[in-house]
């Protein structure tokens, strides 16, 4: 998987700091135009951010991975500067199907959660 | 709630159609910069689709609802250029809780489906 | 498959209403060891009434299909004596994955929400 | 909270086996009346299971806690025999809301996965 090449996150502003075997990290800062109309972080933002490390992680072992389902979990608002970081971490690996766990922190605050599955082409 | 004030609906080009109580339907158009480093529609950007029409239809009764949980489940690939509506409709509301099931369609073919549950201030 | 072979539902007391392709409809009365500490129905009995119409009708299409993920919605409590209903319709059927919506129902009240996706074995 | 007065749990056989601030710890074997029709521990029996531990955990700190949302992943199938062991740790604790992650173990294998949000009546 070439990492520079996603226009999403490229769009987003969301970089990637390391992928490696079941794991990805990666991180952005929130801009004026990732806001809803209350001023926070919108969740489609932080969801993509989340999204990124999942979809990074789930291809990191050299087979094409697809997301089936995900679930996410919003803890706390975020504001206009606030610096992101999402990690994902394998939970399940199997021949067909693997699930992943990703965690948006602000600086040691978990922001929000975010459970991904995805079928794996085989 | 002002519709036409959210920058991160502008920035990924997502319209609202309709906002009545307890539902609301935007629409968007797959462009280059919403796809993945395969060329299909990003995960983080559907998710957005949906994501603003729970948005809006879970402001509509004009009570602050921001989003607790959401789930998403992804049914069938896009690419671009595919012209994409998003309904939400109200499951169920409660004093504090609501929750709303939003589908994602492409001409008459569902591409994704979520549910999400927001907390009302009151 | 076999609807009057089902351990887990004959344990909890739950009984198959009507079965078609892609749909199941079940039952079941709340008794006194379906609920929790503070008397209302235990969410672990809500869960398993929903996930066996998700079972049902997931299989209906003659191919084994297992749960990858479900996630559920809980909207109002219930006590000893309610008559509960799940129907599950199908949402998506792809070749390998299909996915599921399951309402729980007492007397027309939405009690609680489920959706449910599966790996189809072909 | 009393953790010896649980009807569900008792009905079903899974044991207490720690609790304290944030987490819980349970434990039961897979029996014949815990199967599906393909003699496969059923998913409502697993999700039992997880979520005696979320109720406890999130019960924990002395304020009524009544589950809102929860999402489930299945990784591998267990039969009869198996002891099972689920163990609940908070993830995010506010006001109103937290949210707990449990996994469902057999002997250092991870069985399921599980996502749960309380509302909290203060």
């Amino acid at each position: 998987m070439n990492t520079d090449n996603n226009p999403y996150a490229s769009l987003l502003g969301i970089e990637v700091v390391e992928v490696s075997a079941g794991m990805a990290r990666v991180k952005t800062r929130v801009a004026p135009q990732h806001t809803n109309h209350l001023g926070y972080t919108h969740g489609g933002f932080l969801y993509s951010v989340a999204d990124y490390a999942f979809e990074l992680a789930s291809n990191s072992h050299g087979i094409d991975a697809v997301g089936l389902t995900t679930s996410m979990e919003f803890h706390r608002p975020s504001t206009v500067g606030t610096a992101l970081e999402a990690v994902a971490r394998e939970i399940h690996l199997g021949k067909n199907i693997a699930t992943y766990h990703i965690e948006v922190m602000a600086e040691n605050k978990r922001i929000a959660s975010f459970t991904g599955t995805v079928y794996r082409k085989s």
